[in-house]
This record gives structure tokens, C-alpha cells and sequence, in this order.
């Protein structure tokens, strides 16, 4: 992988960020997450994986950002477009790196307010009891909600963005497509979770932070499960759902297959997933509302479709922003990327669920993930 | 992979945990993190990767443990031995769990005290705003510090973590015994990384969360950033970091190669590394303090160790607990495990840094990956 978006795209999200910072009386932006602090600086690696260190950037009200970071980060971070970094020897649990945090936002903002990202989806990535003594300690500064400044901006990708997610999911379509060589009955499911993660890698994906699935009789219990070694059945219903990572930008859909023969109610099922997952993509016009694509696929004649939310904003993480839900007034705009993802209640208690990746464009939406046609898939083969 | 572990193991586990909350007059632990929540569960999954939900466990101060997730992890809780398990339908912006979390913290531990992780190396894994909202609502209760009472458990290990941890290992060693079939001159370094992950699928790995490493003229300028695609060059020392899972707990150690034949220099650091990591494990013992392995490895001729740790805890993370620093005084217990990780600086700036897993054990330490020898592997071929 590359350090592929120019410094230009990461410019451009700090100007759009300062305006916003200024509407809200922000004099700072503290951002502490793995995908907001690449979002901001381009800060790519898998060190995240390492809980040991907070990791801090810095937005100002005007100017360039500051990284305030541990040493290990520093030559990574030197080939980021981030000028002003700042380390500590971390881990240093007497001080991680909080009295160099609350120097530099009191230089950079004194007296201000700081916002942060705290609302849904979020989380603080650094130690509880080190935030409480940051706050003890910035004097006549305060920590605000940044009123979801960081993930409004993070919803609407730029065409580079596009770009990246678009190919994410190529690859992870032709790793689907390749599903027959490494499934069939009598093969163990963690063997093709594993094989499957390979022929990601193989196809192009950079890495592979997400894969879950299931392989039942009919449909399936459940959509978050690992794999366990029970064998492939014929009668079973195969899916497999990815997140693969390419240069830092996630696909997520899935795909369903039938190990031999399905029967008339997988079939039908599969049929109407695909029938949802269009009438979804056809409400997905600027100016819908999350709402109105929950509503559309829901209405699907015989769709059936089971509580629990439809969809979901993507991007430089698996699932981000909004839930396609009833009551998500989300405002669909140009440039935003999301999953549809109906899912169907069989009999039995089982479900199917089918996920496609699309983004919102100025005449319409296209398809991201190469979109599944309305014939399950069936495994005959014997391996 | 299974649910490999007894209900035995969790109990005792939670019998631990009780028998210090007592001692800190604690009625309650809440715990929100993937770890921390596995630990006393049993609950796997990959599904941490999606940001959207926040997932709750309490360990009152009798009795078992109570799950308050969101329904889409209900099958999967189930199949664990937690009994008591309370769902709601998230995401839910306007109530993710608060209100249920509330109640049934006021009815396990009514004006009682939360502990909760909040020191170095815990994150929590819940939106900051809906943190403050649980304290506001939780009338007579407080939450306090859980003082490394869930890190100090985790950090000594069962038999059957110990031998998970060491079959990953035996993964990991199996990969990297396959590198010269992936990596030569002129082969870019995203696809060794590709390709190297693909070999950890194949040896038994359930998946790869981490990678890191760098192929570089005499050694390397970090350990933390992803792979550009600049073909490797005879002179470079090939290092590759992996942190990859077994059953749901962590290898994470790496080897060094030399492309084409390897200057003295590199030779050299190379043996010392590995002297240095010998020190270490010879000072490995119950009753040593993390600090005196830093002692222990600084001190080996030649070594000129370079600043930071030299090692930490591992386990259900990737790094977990103490770190081999000078002043760290965690003491080495039977049942830790740890990495060796000497850092030599080489002339030019450069580094180079080996590392090995092993285990406190009564008798003394014991290698759980297996140990590498002085000389650096020379990648001679052309593939």
C-alpha cells in the first residue's frame, strides 16, 4: 500500500473542519480514534492493534494540524503532511503524554473551548482516569462534544475516497467469486473462513480486519459469529461477510451460497434480498433520509424483513455514521458511501442477510460492490 | 476455531475478581472492551471491528455475570456460559443500553461502587457521552477506578491460555520458517506482507491482526508502518512483526532476514540481539521485576540497546500490561507471559529489533515461540 491521498485531500478536510469549528466557537479539535486521526493526517498503521499508547491530533481553529504522539510514531508520521509533531517516550504511565497534550492545546487555543467526538459510534481512545487529568489540568480551557463535526465530515467521501473504496470492494468481489474453489460439502467452516481470508490477500486486499459468516441447514442463527470446525451440509445456506482493508478503506458486503441444492424458500428468500437490496439502491438519492431507504426495502412484497437496521455509512471503518433505521433522519448526500444490508426472518428462526456497498452521486447511485443477481449461488463441487 | 475453554475457566476467573472487589469494597465491575468482556465471558467474535454498539458486562460481587448487549450478539452470548443475558435493539442513538445498564447496575449493586478499568492501557469502549450519562443516572453509585484489578488478572495466565498462546506461536514460527518461499531481491514489500499473512492462514492462523515490519539498507527506520511496494534490494535487512490469533489469544514476535549476504555489521547485531534476548530470559524468573529484564538486557556487550521498552505482557491483546522499561516494577509471576524485544540502533539512525514470546513457569521461563539462533537467515533466491 501507499501513502496514496495527496496532501491536498487531507488540507481540504481541515479547512472544511475549521469552518465548521467556527460556527461552533471550537479554538480546537482533539481527536484521540485511529480512523479520525488518519482522517485529519493520513497517519496509516496497524500499531493501533497495541493498546499500550494514546495517540493525540490536534486541529486548530486555523493552521495546520499538530500531532502530539508517541516516538515510536514519529518517522511514520514524518511522511504524513503533519509538520508539527510533537513525542514522548511512551509508555510512560506517570505521564502519558498528557502534560505535552494540554501544553500544546494551551498554546494552541488558550482560554478555548475543545471539542471532541463523544457522541454514537465514537469512542476515547486513551486511558479514562489520563482524560479526567487532562481536563483537570487545562486551566481555563473545556472539553465540548464536537456536536458530530468529525463524523459529518467523515460521511461525505471525496472522489479519491471513492476511488479507494471502489477498489476495496473489487477485490473483495473477486475473492467472492472464488468462493467454489475453497467450499463444498464436507469442508469445515474454519477452514473456509481461513482459505476465504487468503484469497483476499490474494486478490489484492492489503488486510483483512473483518470476516464473519455462518453455514446452517435453511439460513442461519446469527451474522457475528466465528467460525467453528463443523463441516459444510448439503441443505446449508454459506454466508460470508467481509471487511477487507485496501490503503486504509474498508469494503463490507457479503455473499450467500447454497452448499448443493437450495430449496424453494432459500431461493425465494435470496430473490427477494436481491429485489430489497435494489429498491434500497433506488431510494438512495441525495435528499433521502435514511429513513426513506429503511422504509423502501421494507416494503418489499414478501421481503419480510427482520428488526434491527438495514444499512449503515462506511468508509475508513467497517460500519460509520448512520443506521439505515425507521427513525434515522440522516440526510442522504453526494458523496456519502454506504451498505445496504435487508435481511430476511426464515422459518425456523433463521435468517438470510445479503449486503451490497454503494455510494450517493449527483445523478443517482452506483453500485461499489460488484451487485449480486437474484439466483443464490450453489456449491456442487466436491473438493 | 471453538469455544475452547470450560466453564470452569471463567468461573475462576470470576472467583478471582470477586475475591479482590471485596478487598476494594467494590459492588460491581463493569468492563466494556473486546478483552476485558472475553475474559470473563468466553464471548469471541470479530464484530468489535463495527464502532456502532457498545457492549456491557457487570461482575457483580457474588454470583455470576450479567451481559447487557445489543440482540445482534444474543445467539452468539448464548453459546457462551453467561445465563443472564439482557439485549436491546441497537444501535439506538437516543438510549444505547444506559437505561438497561442503569437498572441492572442498581439491581446488582444497589448504592454500591463500579469499578471500572480506567488506567494505562484500558480504553473505554463506549461513547464518552453516553459515559457521562450513566454516572448522571445512576443516583446513589459511583464509578471509581478498578486499580488494575482486571489488567493484574489477565496478566497471569491458566494452563489452557498458556497452551493457546503457545500454539499460536507454533503458527507464527511455522510462517515465518516459510519466508524464503515469499521473499527475495526485487519482490515489493506489500506483497511479502500479502503473501506472509497468507502463509499464517495457511499454517493455522484464524486470522492476522497484526503486521508490521520494513525491508531497508542495513536495517530500518521503524517497526510500525504498513509495506509500500519498493521491491526489496540485496544489503536490506527484511524484518516482519506479526501479532496473529489462535482461538482468541495473541503470538506476537518476528524475525529478521538478510537480502543477499549481510554486512559484519548486520551479522553482528543480529547475534547481539539475540544475546540480548537470551539475558532476558534468563532473568525471566518469579519474583523479577520487568525492570530488572531491562537491566538484564541493556547489559549484554554490544548491545546498545535503543530507548523505549524491551518488551511487555501478551495475551488476549496483542501488548497487555507491564512494559520492560527501567522503571517498571511489575513483578514476574508463574503464569505471565511476555515478549523480548532488544532494539539495537545501527549506525545511520537505523534500528533493528527482535522479539520472542515466553512463559513464567515454576522451574523458570520457557520459550513459547520457538527461539531463533545467532545467525541472521540469508533470502538468497530468486523467485
Amino acid at each position: 500500500m501507499s501513502l496514496s491521498l495527496p496532501a491536498s485531500e487531507f488540507r481540504n478536510r481541515v479547512a472544511r473542519a475549521q469552518t465548521r469549528m467556527a460556527g461552533l466557537d471550537l479554538g480546537a479539535l482533539l481527536v484521540t480514534s485511529e480512523a479520525d486521526l488518519r482522517y485529519f493526517s493520513g497517519f496509516l498503521t496497524r500499531f493501533w492493534e497495541s493498546p499500550s499508547r494514546p495517540w493525540f491530533l490536534i486541529v486548530p481553529a486555523s493552521g495546520d494540524p499538530v500531532a502530539v504522539i508517541p516516538a515510536i510514531g514519529e518517522a511514520l508520521m514524518q511522511r504524513t503532511w503533519v509538520r508539527d509533531i510533537r513525542c514522548w517516550p511512551a509508555p510512560r504511565p506517570s505521564d502519558d503524554g498528557i502534560s505535552m497534550l494540554a501544553d500544546t492545546l494551551s498554546e494552541l487555543a488558550p482560554g478555548g473551548r475543545i471539542g471532541m467526538p463523544m457522541g454514537p459510534g465514537t469512542q476515547l481512545r486513551m486511558p479514562l482516569a489520563d482524560y479526567f487529568t487532562l481536563r483537570s489540568v487545562l486551566g481555563g480551557m473545556s472539553i465540548v462534544p464536537d456536536q458530530g463535526l468529525v463524523q459529518d465530515l467523515r460521511a461525505v467521501k471525496s472522489p479519491a475516497e471513492i476511488a479507494l473504496i471502489r477498489q476495496a470492494c473489487a477485490i473483495g468481489g473477486r475473492a467472492f467469486d472464488r468462493v467454489p474453489q475453497i467450499a463444498a460439502a464436507g469442508v469445515g467452516l474454519d477452514r473456509v473462513f481461513r482459505d476465504f481470508q487468503r484469497l483476499c490477500l490474494e486478490e489484492g486486499a492489503d488486510w483483512v480486519p473483518y470476516l464473519a459468516g455462518a453455514s446452517d441447514q435453511g439460513g442461519y442463527a446469527d451474522v457475528i459469529s466465528p467460525a467453528t470446525s463443523a463441516p459444510l451440509r448439503a441443505g446449508d445456506v454459506l454466508m460470508l461477510d467481509t471487511g477487507l482493508v485496501h490503503e486504509g478503506y474498508f469494503c463490507d458486503f457479503d455473499r450467500n451460497y447454497s452448499v448443493g441444492q437450495p430449496s424453494q424458500e432459500v431461493r425465494d428468500a435470496h430473490a427477494r434480498l436481491i429485489d430489497a437490496t435494489a429498491a434500497g439502491f433506488s431510494a438512495a438519492r441525495a435528499g433521502a433520509k435514511a429513513c426513506d431507504l429503511h422504509a423502501a426495502m421494507s416494503a418489499v412484497p414478501g421481503a419480510r424483513t427482520a428488526p434491527g437496521r438495514l444499512g449503515h455509512g462506511l468508509g475508513m471503518q467497517l460500519t460509520e455514521g448512520f443506521s439505515i433505521l425507521p427513525d434515522d433522519i440522516s440526510e442522504m448526500q453526494v458523496g456519502m458511501v454506504l451498505t445496504l444490508e435487508p435481511c430476511i426472518a426464515m422459518t425456523d428462526g433463521r435468517i438470510m442477510v445479503h449486503e451490497e456497498n454503494i455510494v450517493i452521486g449527483s445523478d443517482g447511485p452506483d453500485w461499489l460492490s460488484p451487485p449480486a443477481g437474484p439466483d443464490i449461488p450453489i456449491l456442487e463441487g466436491i473438493l
